[in-house]
């Protein structure tokens, strides 16, 4: 038997294969891992973060996002359907013990960077979730963009983000919709 | 928009591309669906449920394990780790919600089939269950005759499988211990 | 070596990662497994069959199409241009010759169901043949709303289909049909 | 409508993404294609070819090799099981006719050299068959280096080739077995 | 350790499985892998080459185009955007290394043949070369037939392609272009 | 045509689909993405960065791995045989022009983060490097437990990798040569 931490990052590793379960409900069938989210969140962050006024912390909001996911490895990937059908506050809970199993043995800065994302108090935090979010924008574009169709609920999600009190975002968002709306 | 019959069969195809978490947790990267798995339970029935005493309806047996996974169209496939992590009972919640909404739109039939798996009051709900587990044995020996490792997790629930009234997947289950036994 | 109970149900597992040749010869270069088709099928029935008048028996036509394909674990996937290309009989014989060796361990049941489906003479036999075919509509609607095309051939197909005596099919096949028309 | 000469090109793009079907029967879920099978059979043929003694035309061979399997794009990948279970004589039959109608369209030549192979009464055609034969057993080594096992069919396969009258053949197939040898 | 011929064979086999990375730039995730391209390059020489004027040798043609991707075995597929970004001529001496590599242990022919299609002096080696690009097109109809779509960039490459000294190669660009129109 | 911004973002997409070629040169044909990679070197910082001792800036040196393979968003997967056969310093020049077309668009702060990365001459750059190598280790554990192997180069490269000043790194690679040679 291995230490816990290596465990723990084996464990993590099925983010790599995990598919993400809202693209294959709308007919791509082998769409975008988790791994790939995680990616493509942090590369908003480095985006958009920097253009963020008052300044903020964009390392430790790279932090936060990385961590987002993470209890995806043993949950799996639980689309919006899940979340609406699943008892209140279920999924929240599953997300906290599954966190502390497999951030725990990482660090403690692990978990706190993932409790911060949780709780949503510090900016840092608010913004992780927006680039969260938006991310599924850019991926909609790139789908949409090379001919997948039938995306229209992303579409719509995107287009009642509040990207609250971010500037850069809500242009990004605005041009990620103005583009989707080119390529219907 | 079609009709909810027509919503229901599209919402329904995603079985076939949803994989089975469980499998990529450890390492098979592109394991069988969901789909896969439903029609290696069926087949499961065609062979053991004519041999069962006293006879029992295999026809309708197969008919509950058709529909016994239906609610992942919506839940995504959720990991026995995320059955341990979720409140006690919300599984179970979603997936009674989620038949109704997928299920219920293409028959009264399809949904009874369903009930009656979920209660398991039936000698054949019990018997399409125990169908259900004892699949997961023949899939997991196919993995290994075919050089997968690092599967003793299912090795150890296949062991721990009670398959009850039922002699034939007794006999099976002895088998089948017996091959990974073999191979390992 | 194994039980020929086992070996088959081995066998069988080739269903899950056999595509359907038919789709990837227009140009779908993942598309749904042979156990994906079955799925499909039998969601359909579960739909239709308790609407069809008078009443036949839906677990029975459920049973004849979850074998229906069995021969092409040792077959593969016979695309209609094989069916043309190929001698007269020529794969109805392999068809027969495979579905005793695949199903033949099994149970006599399943050999039963699996002629039963070929030789068409009963209604349900009539009845799964038919959804057989009309699955291929559902997938090809899905597929279109997923932005893929160039699958006029199967539309073409499925407007030749003849429903015969089931009306609840030949109202799906209408729908499906209009659905078509809607996203071309 | 375009050139019967296009729409070859386009119908023969399949192979690309038909997977050989054996290596699905023995659980390579992901197998290679059969254009990986049909490149790997020429630079066997590349290799093998200038050491044969007396000389034969190695580019000629490797002509007869690009065609030989032209006809799946129509017929799909028949495994060895299909060719037990179909009537003597009708895949065959169905070769030659599928030929006609995906390699006739490219050119005269093209279908000039499938029949040549498929009579085998050159030794370039001979020679071409044994490196088809040939390239199942590098292609076995490679998968059984990579830990993939359950193969020993192929193996068998393997030993009971007839290399015939090309002693460069036998030489890597007497390497092929000792290496396979050595990894069981 | 095995032979080197059969170390090189081995590693050719990376060709079956490397997807070529432009058509991953431009959104279509699971591409043809290089040796559909290399079999697909194959099938348009026998097409066009017995209609040059005057007459080539179109199997020697052939041979040309089967190894002129082997180098990727070792180095990946290059994308023009790689090929922009190197310093001038690193990717040529790269390739020249790797053809010595991979080709040199399968036979003096083998690499003989790759170096008079890098050179570029030959009729023959110019066609193949024009037969390397023109396999884009026809792979790019058929990704825009199945729906793809923001490849604009590749249709664009076509028409700038000078097939220069071969007619029925003009002739399959112009058809080429027409179709990609009529789809748009 | 959308901002450079979006557009960058766009092609940084296909770092979620592009494999890591070494490991299909070793015969994993559908390993991990590039993107997998960048996530497991970052879970790798998060778990060691803490116990580092004198501190470091762990945020920081997420930053810099999520970076750093951003240039193969234009170059591909380079395998080590490619950096091998490639004029010395050629990779290294490329990258740097590939890090400004793709990072430079997004920020100068994610240019800055791959400049320090690449320099190596900050403590965190340093460690974000052995993390890069250190996650082939773990992602070869992973294969291994799995079933795979003939991945013993990679063993090699992990056991010759100097953790240098990082005592942390050095007890995971120790852990993990051990857990290797428990499954060999």
């Amino acid at each position: 038997m291995s230490s816990p931490l290596l465990e723990a990052l084996l464990c993590l590793q099925s983010l790599q294969d995990l598919p993400r379960t809202g693209w294959i409900q709308r007919g791509i069938a082998d769409p975008e891992s988790i791994a790939g989210h995680v990616l493509g969140t942090c590369e908003l962050i480095l985006a958009l973060g920097p253009r963020v006024q008052p300044p903020l912390d964009t390392d430790r909001a790279l932090a936060l996002a990385l961590v987002h996911d993470a209890p995806e490895a043993l949950l799996g990937d639980l689309p919006r359907t899940a979340s609406e059908l699943l008892p209140a506050g279920a999924k929240r809970t599953a997300e906290e013990r599954a966190a502390k199993r497999v951030l725990g043995p990482l660090s403690d800065l692990a978990l706190e960077r993932f409790q911060e994302h949780a709780r949503g108090e510090t900016r840092e935090a608010r913004f992780a979730r927006v680039c969260d979010r938006l991310q599924l924008g850019v991926r909609l574009l790139g789908y949409r963009r090379a001919g997948r169709a039938g995306l229209e609920e992303f579409e719509q999600t995107l287009r009642e983000l509040d990207c609250g009190e971010f500037a850069p975002a809500r242009a990004l968002q605005a041009e990620l919709l103005a583009e989707l709306g080119a390529t219907a």
